[in-house]
């Protein structure tokens, strides 16, 4: 996989040196205008601490659709609107209690969980009952005989030689998306999930649950990794030990939401769509700096620096803030249909979705050719960081989009060490963003815009 | 300077597909041996909670030579030794007090600041001047008459252009380590500094000061961001203020210090040394967690690994944690001195020195083949986030080695969007540090080693 990354970082395209230097210093102005003018943090600010969690459906989602309209307009965004759309109202209720029931007596700390999204709840009273500790779908289905009237707890660890986080998060979210209903097939009457996380604290992770529809669905939710440790100890030595669990979430009917947009007329080209953005929408138990509230202000920031700058594209930049990726993709979904339904011409699409970490890349899918071309750029992006164009994968907002038109997709690669840390988790706060290494995302998204828009894909 | 690192990149040294895929292999191992059992960050946490700060000369600085012996033994030296030096014995005194003092007798806030190293103080007594800021040496030159008497503030701000941070500070550093003796020419009584850093905060940010012996030795602390901006405006809107200034800084006699060494003897050359290391000794005023606590306990962590996987290096592995690097560089001067005078055999040396964030690759000195080698090896490191082989540096510890026996040196180069926020400010803590990046350096850092010992340099 390496080799394909150096022989083609060397295949540099001839633009022309001068057409290269042209580029280079408009790149640099981009940047030097982000680096020392840039309202992404500011911004970043009031989405996360004036107005926080933002579920679809609850009251901070429309606070902050009325605030991505102001910013985008503060932004120099010569249009701005937005997009209804149906997103799904799911409450998480009263706050998530859990705690070790044991003959001991002995005076246990609650466990921390927290209910996965879209989940049902216990109801009022809660559950009790014994714990199958499972490490594994194939120990689940070794174990499916001791499943019924239990909680089982899916206790599989990230994978830390994963280089990529985000690789060991593939490996095991499934036992967060596929577990529930994969231990109700057998009787389960709850499931514990340990957190999609390598963090060293113990805050619980949570993140959407599909259930099949098949089976019953039973209440889930995901527990902190110290008492994850802590609780898989205590069934070892309190064999007759249960969990009380209780959870009070709910899905409502589904509700209104929008996709906010802001564009930028394209100088040539103004019927062809060059998309950047991110989902406006986060997590309840968070302030959702990272996810996305940092995707969103590096998207506007590229609209702000362009505009600043006194550059216009040559496509029409649309900065798309969607309703709806934490449990719905709503609002990609109608973002393509629109698009499909007003005949619209997209070029390209980019979203901001990994958090505002120090950029090394852009994971991306689109034609060989098409890779290649981007990949002939990288002499231009590498002062600024960016040497990954390899991994194939594409913005979760954007996907249905660029299925839709067959278009090329990217999505910014930051560094993923930090990621898994807040995702979906209360730390995932302002104060865990960094100033700098938000502004070269943004760097990197404003120079890999720019070359599309020029040279086309 | 990008085509270098791009052409180069693509001239990969056939070692033989066998041999890419042995080392390949080896140093995945290693990456998971330090990714699943890694004693780097709990040692960190010793280093940062138990000992905190440890300046040369001071109690903490004596508790973590014993430990660094400590925890080298724990991880496998077969031979742990000290090596005695002279180091400085500066103490910072009673807390630095700095206020405006105003006609307008408002409630005003005191400023946050902090003695530069190797400062002298002002006395029990303190000073009150009139404070003349500048924002060059330029500046300071042209206004030369009317420093007499007064405070000089330097408030020159890190280039926010610079996308590697240490380029920002090289451009900045100088009005810390300068800027006292350039004003006390001229008159001035005291001096303050703008803190070298990006950060939002308001710690000031310590670092030492290089006086000119052909003038007085003025009083200087550095000043904490926020605070230089408040400072700025009041010596706009309130032209009589001054500012008192108290610090019972002091360089007191020499006293003495040790370079605490672990090996692993070499199988084929056990006469040929590689030396790994980092500084042990930290600013006084943090726990010294990135600077240099990071560096230390990867240097050790590439020790433990091998003697935990059961490999043996081919030359002598030696990891040097160096005393006094931040006021002095005794130590690293008496590695060199000793290993001239016992007539060693030194192949190659590596630091890490500038904090444990996600690593990117390494600066080097070296002549041009030799770098060359280094980057034919770039396959085999870019799985691990490490693709940056060109700038020119090292380690200040290891410097005097290099220099004295004229061969290859590298630090260990990280992002360092970061690093100048934490840099010898409070802010610099064990909870600044991320485990992940943390062992993600050490495993760049053993690559390294690995390869250099195995084909040599």
């Amino acid at each position: 996989m390496m080799k394909p990354i150096l022989a083609v970082l060397a295949c540099i395209t001839v633009q022309g040196a001068v057409a290269q230097d042209s580029d280079s210093l408009t790149i640099r102005r981009l940047a030097d205008e982000v680096l020392t003018n840039s309202a992404a943090y500011e911004n970043l600010r009031v989405l996360t601490k004036q107005i926080g969690g933002r579920l679809a459906g609850s009251p901070q989602m429309v606070k902050a659709e009325k605030w991505g309209a102001e910013v985008l307009k503060a932004a120099g965004a010569e249009k701005v609107f937005t997009q209804e759309c149906l997103v799904p109202h799911w409450v998480r209720g009263d706050k998530e209690q859990a705690k070790i029931v044991s003959r001991r007596r002995d005076l246990v700390p609650p466990l921390h969980v927290i209910a996965l999204g879209n989940s049902v709840g216990t109801g009022a009273k809660g559950v009790t009952a014994p714990v199958l500790e499972v490490r594994s779908f194939d120990e689940l289905e070794a174990k499916k005989d001791a499943v019924k009237g239990k909680i089982v707890f899916y206790n599989y660890p990230f994978n830390p030689t994963f280089v990529k986080t985000f690789h060991s998060y593939g490996d095991a979210v499934k036992y967060r998306s596929q577990g529930p209903s994969r231990a109700s097939k057998y009787g389960a009457v709850a499931v514990i999930v340990r957190s999609m996380s390598h963090s060293t604290d113990n805050y619980p992770h949570t993140g959407s649950t599909r259930y099949n529809d098949s089976f019953p669905k039973i209440a889930a939710v995901a527990i902190g990794l110290q008492d994850a440790e802590r609780l898989s100890r205590r069934i070892v030595n309190d064999p007759t030990m249960q969990v009380f669990l209780r959870t009070t979430c709910e899905m409502l009917p589904d509700t209104i939401g929008h996709n906010v947009i802001g564009e930028l007329r394209g100088s040539e080209f103004p019927d062809e769509y060059i998309t950047v953005g991110a989902h406006l929408d986060s997590w309840d138990n968070c302030e959702g700096a990272h996810d996305d509230g940092a995707g969103v202000v590096q998207s506007v920031e590229i609209l702000r620096a362009y505009k600043s700058l006194g550059m216009r594209p040559k496509r029409t930049l649309r900065v798309v803030l969607f309703a709806n990726e934490e449990n719905g993709v709503r609002g990609g979904a109608k973002y393509a249909k629109l698009a499909k339904l007003n005949n619209e011409r997209h070029l390209f699409a980019l979203e901001s979705d990994a958090g505002g970490f120090t950029p090394r890349g852009f994971i991306m899918d689109m034609k060989p050719e098409q890779r290649a071309k981007v990949k002939s750029w990288a002499p231009l992006m590498l002062p600024y960081g960016l040497y990954d164009f390899d991994e194939v994968g594409s913005g979760v907002d954007i996907t249905p989009l660029g299925r839709a038109f067959g278009i090329p997709m990217a999505e910014l690669s930051p560094d993923s060490q930090r990621y898994f840390d807040i995702h979906h988790a209360a730390s995932d706060t302002f104060e865990s963003v960094n100033k700098r290494e938000l502004e070269m995302g943004a760097v990197g998204m404003g120079a890999l815009i720019y070359l599309v828009d020029k040279y086309g894909l």
